[in-house]
Parts: structure tokens; sequence; C-alpha cells
């Protein structure tokens, strides 16, 4: 069966300070025309940060669920910033710690059906305290806590975020495996 | 440090068929006032669906990324509809199997930055072929891929979609363990 999709228009609906929403018009294989509603994101970068057996997690307040959630520290890319410095940048701003040197762990796509983001999720086991900076207006707690007990967290729920799940399963996989 | 932030006015900004988009004022810890864009999505409900050594794929065009990529089944969920029967539903739907039993396996958030959809996430291990019945613009190619095959997909990023991501290495850490 043919798969692919032709854009046909687009509109940009708004223009904001984290998402672009944009409505286009998409010419499916058999010949129909379809509204594509897509959220265009400039592209997150998130760090595994690794000391030992333990890895660093947020505790972070997400506005669309309305509660504190655990994260692997991340943040939004600058325009035209390369996926790894802004993940460098990230883990300093929100932590305080500079990772000497960064390991590409995993790419994903969070919901493909209308978001054009990616986050490039990358991995570190060595980093310096050099003191956090966070945005006047950022909020964030950060502590290492337990490998074994951070997948006892996404095993029971407490832990849902994606790009979290990916890197720790990835790193679990790969440590597994050595 | 006080995470919790308080939402004090919602604007429908746009109302679509996959997403609606607010915009939301949100009253931080310190008494800031800051805009919050938040993408509402009913959620979305995806299958793993296991046949010895092999998982279901589906080969699907996605717009915002302007290709076709690897998934498993899943499929948004109707208003009011329970994860669990909208997850058998799309997964018969694409695919043409019915499964007998679901396990929740695990729900993810995508990117809580700005979406508050959730993915509920279910392992199938016996279904029936049952025909398919693909909406009329509906474009998609399903086939059983072996798993090892499919972990060296995501390993070497030929696969990079989230629920894909988390439902294999979940699933593949479930079985390394017994």
């Amino acid at each position: 069966m043919k798969l692919e999709e032709q854009k046909l228009s687009q509109k940009t609906l708004y223009e904001g300070k984290v998402i672009t929403v944009w409505l286009c018009d998409a010419k499916l294989p058999n010949g129909h025309v379809s509204l594509r509603e897509v959220v265009h994101h400039s592209g997150g970068a998130a760090v595994l940060l690794v000391n030992g057996s333990k890895v660093l997690l947020e505790r972070q307040f997400r506005f669309p669920y309305n509660k504190t959630i655990w994260e692997i520290p991340a943040g939004k890319l600058n325009k035209g910033e390369d996926p790894k410095d802004a993940a460098v940048r990230e883990l300093e701003e929100e932590t305080g710690y500079r990772a000497e040197k960064l390991e590409h762990l995993i790419d994903i796509y969070p919901s493909p059906g209308y978001t054009d983001e990616i986050i490039y999720i990358y991995l570190a086991d060595c980093a310096n305290m050099v003191g956090r900076h966070l945005d006047e207006d950022e909020f964030i707690n950060a502590q290492f806590v337990e490998l074994g007990e951070v997948e006892r967290m996404i095993e029971c729920g407490e832990i849902n975020d994606a790009k979290t799940v990916a890197a720790v399963y990835k790193y679990l996989r790969r440590i597994s495996k050595n």
C-alpha cells in the first residue's frame, strides 16, 4: 500500500514561545485532501547523568498535567543550536553539573501524529558541580536516585516521562549486556 | 524549593480534530504570572502484539516528520473511551488482529512541557486475524518483525517513536528477568 502524503499548503495559526501551530492541507495516497494539524517545536535535548549506581533526576511541575513529575534534565533547543550543546547547557543551568563528555544515547519522536519534535538524549558519566543558574521563573529540584529504584519507579508508574523511560531502559539494556 | 503553579485563566485558541490548543496564565511559585501553551489531546492507546519471538509493527507516513516511520499499532481515544477498549479497537482496525486479552504494560507522557497527552500501552500475546477495516483515508502497512531485529532497529535509530521504544524496552526487561 502506498503511504506517502504530499503537503499542499501550510498556514501558521499560532507562533508562541514553546510551540508554533501549523494547519496544512495534505494530499493523501488516494488523492483526497485532508487537514493536518502540526505542533512545530524546535526540539529537545536531555541528559542521563550517571554517577556510579545512581542517576540524576529532577522534580518539575508540569502545567499540562497539573502535577509535579520526575524527569531527567532536559530543555528546548535554541534556534540553530546543536542538540549536544543544548544538552550540556540545560544540564548545567538546571542542576549545576557540567558534563565533561556526552555520548549519544537515543533520539525519540514523542507523538508523531501531531508534533515534529525530536528529543535528543545523551549519556554522561562524568560531571563537575559548578553551581546551577536557573532562570528567575524556573523551579526545579534535582537529586541522584539509585538506578534500581528508578526502574522500580518506571515499573509502578511513578515515572511516566517518555524521554526518561527511553533513556533509562536503553541504559539498562546496555549495562545488562556488558 | 516550592514547585507548584496555579492556573489563573484558560483561553481556547484552536479546537481541531486531533488537538485543542489552550493559552493559560499560570501563577508561579514566586508569584509571577507566566503564559503556558497547552496542546490538549484526548490520549492515545497502543498495543505491543507479541507472536512467539516476533512483534507486530506498522509503517505509517507521519506528516509532521514528512516521512514513513515504524510504530506499534496505536490510535487516539474517542471521547470518554476506556484506553483498553481503544487499544483493542485500533489494533483491529489498523491490522485486522483481534486481541483476546490485554495486559497493561506502561503509560507515557510524550512531552510534558506542552502536551497533556497520555499514551496507554498494552501487551497482547494472543490475537485472531479477523480482517482489518481501515478508514478510507488511513494508509498503514503492518508486519511481524523479530524482537531482536526490533531492538537492533531502536539501537541504530531506525525506530524513534517514543511509545514503541518504551513498549519494546519494557517488554525486553520483563522477559530478560523471567
